[in-house]
C-alpha cells in the first residue's frame, strides 16, 4: 500500500492516526503509519513538552505529528476568568442538575479543576505549536481548518507540512488557498467535529477540488482495510483515522475499574453504529459523540441550546472531568464516529494496522476479479 | 465489471437504477444495467399496465424490474375521503399560506387533482404488484423494507426475486429473515427515505450481516465509477442508483419551459452536495430532498411538525402537484441524494453507464498500482 505520501513522509503506509494518547501515537508510527498526537488536552505547555520528549524516545526515529485546535480567525479572548463570566447561570444550573440526576460524583476536593479545556483557546494552541516545533515533528494538523497564515508560514519555515480538516469542497479550496499542504476530507460519519456531507460524496469532491495543489486524506467511517481500499479508490492519497484506535490495547487514558478495558472503552465496545449523535454540546460546533445518558439529557425537553465555541467547552469542561473520573460507562462525553459499531475488541495497534493492510489487499484483489472476469 | 448478480439476472453490469421514468428505465436495461421502474406515481393500475406494455416493447428483451412502496405491516386504511379527515386544518392552512407566499399558482380548474399520491396506500401498492407480475419483470423492490410475507411468496412463486431497502444491519437481518433476496443498503447520503448511518459504515456492516443469505446492493452517494469501485471494495455485489439518472437526457417527467432541461433538472444542475436536507415533510418519514424555498418554509419558525406517513403525503400531495406544474426551479419538492453536487450536465443514459464502467476500471487499476508498488 504505497502512495506518494509514503515517500514524502518516509512512512510505510499512508495511514495517519489522530489520537490523544502518546502510547497509541508512538505505536502507530512504529507500525509504519503516522501517529498524530492530539494536543488539546495539554493546558500547560510543559506537559506537552514532557510528552513529546517521551515520543522522541519511543518512536524509533519514525515520523510523527501533532494535532492542534486553532481557529483561522483569532477570536477575542481574555483571561479564563473573563470567559467564565460569559457563561449564563441558567446553563450552569442545567449542567449541575443534570450531573446530580445522572449520579455523577463531584471531583475530590484536591483534584485539579481545569477551568475549561484551555486548549480551545488560541493562545494555548499557539503554545502547542511553539513547543511542537522544537521537536522533530513531521506534520502539524489543525482540527478547525486552516490555522492563521503566520502559523502556516512558521511551520513551513521549519520544513513541517500543515494539514487541515475540511467538511466541504469549499472549505478545502480555502485551505489550499491559505497554503495548507494536506486536506483531511472529513465526512459526516466521523467522530468529533463533522459536517453534513457523507464520506462517499465528500472525498471525491474534495479530491477533484484541490488535488492539484494539496494531498487529500480521507476521514470519517474508516476502521477496516476494505474502507481504506474504498478511500483510495475514491482518489484519496491516504487515510486519517481516530475512533478505531480508541479501543487499541495501548490506549491508556481514562479510568479503569480493575483489569481489562477502561470505562470509556467498555462504553465503546458495546456501541453499535446507530449509537452516536451529532450535537453542539461538546464544543459549541457540531461534533459526533457516543450516545449516552449525558447526550440524552441535552436532547430532553427543556434542555438549553448549547453555547457557541469556546463557551460551551468552558461550560461543560468540569462535567467532562467528573464523568471521566467516574466509573459509569453510560454517562460519558466521548467523541467517536459511526465506525464505533465495528470496534468490538481491544487489539494492539500493530494488529489494527496489519488488518488495514491485509484487508486493503484482499479488497483490491476482489476488485481485480470483478473487473477481469 | 462482473459479479454473481450479472449471471443471476442476465445483465452485463451489476448496476441497478431506480427511476420513475420508463424512458430512463428502458434505456438503463438496454445499456446493460437493470432498469427498475418506480410505481408510486400510478394511482390507476391501468396506467401502470400501459407503461409496462411500453417497457416490454422497448427493452429489447433485456431484464427490468419495478419498485413499489409498501409497509410490511398492513396499516388501517379507508377511502381517500376518510384519510383526508385525519389531516388537521392547521396543517392545511400552513400549506395554503406557504404556497401563496411562494407564489405557486393554483392548478387550472380542469386539472386532475389527485387526492394524495395513493401509491403510498397498501391497497394501491398491491395492485402495482399484481399488474407487474403479469409482465416479464425480473425484480420487485420495496422502498419501505420487507413487503408482507404473502407478497414475497407471490413474487417467488412467479420466479421473481424481491429486494428491500435497509438503513441498518438490524433492518437488513429482518429482511433476510422474511425471505427477501436482495438487500439494498441505503446510506445517509441517499435521496428519498434514508437513515442516519453513512454509506462508508453501513454498506460493509450490512454485507457482513446478511451476505450468507442475501445479496447486497450499495445505495447512497453513487454517481461515478470511482464510487462503484468503492461499493464493490466494501463487499457489495452491485450498486443501486437513483439520483444520478434524474439528469439523464431521457428523463421526461416534469414541466419544461422551452428547449433544454426541465424545470426540475435546472434545479438539480445548479445544486451542490450541501444543497439537500433530510426531513419528514415529504412522506412523514425522514427523506432527503433538494433544498428549496419549500423546504425552507418548513424549517422556518412557526412551521408545524410534519404528520406521520401516509397523512403527510396526503397533506402535501396537491402542493407537490402545484409546484411540479409551475416553472419555478426554486420551489420544488424533489427527493435527491447528496450526489446532486456532481449532477452538472444532461447526459444520455448510455453515457452515464459507460462512465460508471470506465471509471470503475480506472479506479481499480489505480488501486493495483498502490498495492503493487
Amino acid at each position: 500500500m504505497h502512495t506518494e505520501l509514503c515517500d514524502r513522509f518516509g512512512i510505510q503506509y499512508p495511514i495517519f492516526v489522530f489520537t490523544p494518547s502518546e502510547k497509541v501515537a508512538a505505536a502507530v508510527s512504529r507500525a509504519g503509519g503516522m501517529g498524530v498526537l492530539g494536543c488539546v488536552r495539554f493546558n500547560d505547555p510543559d506537559d506537552l513538552e514532557a510528552v513529546l520528549q517521551w515520543m522522541d524516545q519511543n518512536t524509533d526515529g519514525k515520523p510523527y505529528g501533532v494535532d492542534v485546535v486553532m481557529p483561522a480567525k483569532v477570536p477575542t479572548e481574555g483571561t479564563a476568568v473573563d470567559i467564565d463570566k460569559l457563561v449564563p447561570q441558567t446553563h450552569r444550573d442545567f449542567v449541575a442538575k443534570t450531573l446530580a440526576d445522572l449520579g455523577v460524583p463531584p471531583l475530590p476536593d484536591d483534584a485539579a479543576r481545569s477551568q475549561g479545556t484551555l486548549g480551545w483557546l488560541h493562545s494555548i494552541a499557539r503554545s502547542h505549536v511553539e513547543v511542537a516545533l522544537r521537536h522533530p515533528i513531521k506534520l502539524i494538523a489543525n482540527a478547525l481548518g486552516s490555522p492563521p497564515k503566520d502559523v502556516i508560514d512558521e511551520a513551513h519555515a521549519a520544513g513541517v507540512p500543515v494539514a487541515a480538516l475540511a467538511g466541504s469542497a469549499k472549505h478545502a479550496q480555502r485551505h489550499a488557498d491559505n497554503g495548507v499542504d494536506i486536506v483531511i476530507a472529513q465526512g459526516h460519519e466521523a467522530g468529533g467535529h463533522t459536517g453534513e456531507i457523507g464520506s462517499m460524496v465528500l472525498w471525491p469532491e474534495i479530491v477533484d477540488a484541490v488535488s492539484d495543489r494539496a494531498a487529500v486524506l480521507a476521514a470519517g467511517g474508516i476502521g477496516t482495510g476494505r474502507q481504506v481500499a474504498a478511500a483510495l479508490a475514491l482518489g484519496a492519497q491516504g487515510v486519517w483515522m481516530g475512533s478505531a484506535f480508541l479501543t487499541a490495547e495501548e490506549y491508556d487514558l481514562g479510568v479503569r475499574s480493575g483489569e481489562g478495558p477502561s470505562v470509556i472503552q467498555q462504553a465503546l465496545l458495546g456501541a453499535t453504529s446507530a449509537d452516536t449523535v451529532r450535537r453542539r454540546i461538546y464544543s459549541g460546533k457540531p461534533a459526533r459523540l457516543l450516545k449516552s445518558r449525558w447526550t440524552d439529557a441535552w436532547d430532553a425537553e427543556g434542555a438549553p441550546e448549547p453555547l457557541p465555541m469556546p463557551l460551551q467547552n468552558v461550560l461543560v469542561s468540569e462535567a467532562h472531568q467528573r464523568m471521566s473520573a467516574s466509573a459509569d460507562p453510560t454517562t460519558v462525553a466521548m467523541p467517536v464516529g459511526q465506525i464505533v459499531g465495528r470496534m468490538n475488541e481491544i487489539r494492539p495497534v500493530a494488529d489494527i494496522i496489519a488488518e488495514l493492510v491485509s484487508g486493503f489487499e484482499a479488497a483490491t484483489r476482489k476488485l481485480d476479479t470483478i473487473r477481469d472476469s
